[in-house]
């Protein structure tokens, strides 16, 4: 058998939590800071390569992560873990730095509209905010990764030129010299085809920076677009568990596309994760109780593919007189 | 750029749409026998290839369906669209036959459990019984498409041997000399590798026999197992509008893969299906209210992905404040 995306083979594929920061910040729900060190101790024992744990962002702004600095702070190192945490300005970078983080992760958009709507600055004057950003990261030896929202497209403007996203990213590896880029698929706009083309051309020109593809599943083709991104190089992913987070743009739609689905289905196809499905699984049954609410969790609910079920209570009554059928 | 499974390129695609009976089914209310036909006829517009229309079984045992014969006699007939039926026996294909079926769907299941829990025989009897259907099948220039459950998996033994259901496969198309054989993940267990292994190995065999994969979305994989069975050279899939059906051993799971998630997905990467998409979405957001609940469809909630949503109301606000910083 050849080596195709449809046999991993082995493969090694990392796995990155963002559940604690872009999942719970749509919360309408405060969930209790104990509760988030807990859910990030226990995603961080189920072998995911780095975890979002949080965003140093004004509390005004987003209250359901106003205990940012004690999170970060108290959570459980586990070795071989990135623990990063969502900067969007010189203020929240120092907070972020004093509370340990590992990596400053940095957000703008491709679009002036989503840049103008989520932001509130036009994206040249994010790019200029965010490279202080960069600076402080590299003084301290903190990693710097820049998340590209709107990268396959834009729900306000629609189509968005691949030209104008590999410009933006020749920006962030050039001048601030990044650890790592983002290509953010914000709204789940995003296709195969497009991701297979947008993911071959970064490959081709930065083989050295970290590649992480972060989509959403709004219209069902998350997995597809990790496939196709797997296809042409990609071996880092965005997921949530329990498929938490969404968009403000799209209501009633999917959120990030959902961790336990995609490591089963990758392990499934013998793509190395590092990550404990089972242990996974066993977190995300928690969070209805703890939010208040359903997720959009397939794995949740239908368990792995090889679980069983039970045959109906008549089934040997039934077996019995298939059999004199035959014999009889 | 070179032909992967990523790029279409206008390759035809088959979709055959089973919500009218695999989906309908499931319904704890009974859909109207004007609704049912409205369903259908609005169906046959859009473009499919093929409706399987309903089922000659017993009003007692799936009384949803027990309308068939007014069903199927007064549904408007579009050309180039084939009109099925599925039919558990002989007596139920006479009735199917009467009423002007295109296809008898023949359905056994690839293990003992499946077909002794959902038909009351051994796999075995069910092939003995289904013989003398596709016979009168043949005898009347009927075709017949026989569709293999459990043909990825079985949610009560578990892993299902591929060279069993070839074995099957080598049955139908020998001793029977069917038109079409699906291939069915009735709960939701195959996997992109699996699918592909198994499309080729039945391509390389029977290239002339109407191959269809029939994919639940139960674990989230349906998509993908599209995609894996097009890059082993499949052309025909079973999917339901609105994602309507769903399988009794995983209850609250997705049902079959959703049609207008499909196509959507399909025609974002280049394939050509002859639907036109406008028209099935209209069609499956009028699903709700017929059948009292909401659907899995993510397109009728989100949008195709180039749907434009507004700009916040303050967004002119915005970007006149963020120009005048710039210029200021």
């Amino acid at each position: 058998m050849s080596t195709t995306v449809w046999n991993g083979e082995q493969r090694r594929l990392h796995i990155q939590e963002v559940g604690p920061r872009d999942g719970l910040q749509m919360e309408s729900v405060f969930v209790d800071t104990e509760d988030k060190i807990a859910l990030i101790d226990a995603l961080s024992d189920t072998g995911v390569s780095k975890i979002e744990v949080t965003a140093f962002v004004s509390a005004q702004a987003i209250p359901a992560l106003k205990d940012a600095e004690a999170v970060l702070r108290r959570i459980s190192r586990r070795e071989g873990v990135t623990y990063s945490a969502l900067v969007p300005n010189l203020r929240g970078a120092q907070r972020a730095l004093e509370a340990g983080a590992d990596e400053f992760n940095l957000v703008m958009s491709a679009t002036n509209s989503h840049n103008l709507s989520n932001l509130r600055m036009l994206p040249e004057q994010s790019f200029a905010v965010l490279a202080q950003v960069a600076q402080l990261g590299q003084q301290h030896k903190v990693g710097v990764n820049v998340s590209l929202s709107c990268a396959f497209g834009c729900p306000m403007e629609g189509e968005v030129d691949p030209a104008q996203v590999l410009q933006w990213c020749t920006r962030f590896v050039s001048e601030w010299g990044v650890s790592g880029v983002s290509l953010c698929d914000t709204t789940g706009m995003a296709h195969p085809a497009q991701v297979h083309s947008l993911v071959a051309a970064f490959k081709a020109r930065w083989p050295d920076t970290e590649l992480t593809l972060h989509f959403h599943n709004t219209r069902g083709m998350g997995l597809s677009n990790v496939l196709a991104a797997i296809d042409a190089g990609a071996s880092r992913f965005d997921t949530s568990v329990g498929g938490l987070g969404g968009c403000p743009y799209a209501p009633g739609a999917s959120g990030n596309v959902c961790t336990e689905d995609i490591v089963h289905a990758l392990h499934c196809l013998g793509y190395e994760t590092g990550v404990n499905l089972e242990a996974l699984l066993t977190l995300s049954r928690r969070l209805p109780a703890l939010l208040g609410h359903d997720t959009p969790s397939a794995l949740a609910k239908a368990g792995h593919r090889l679980q069983r079920h039970p045959v109906p209570a008549e089934f040997e009554d039934i077996r019995q007189r298939a059999l004199q059928r035959l014999n009889g």
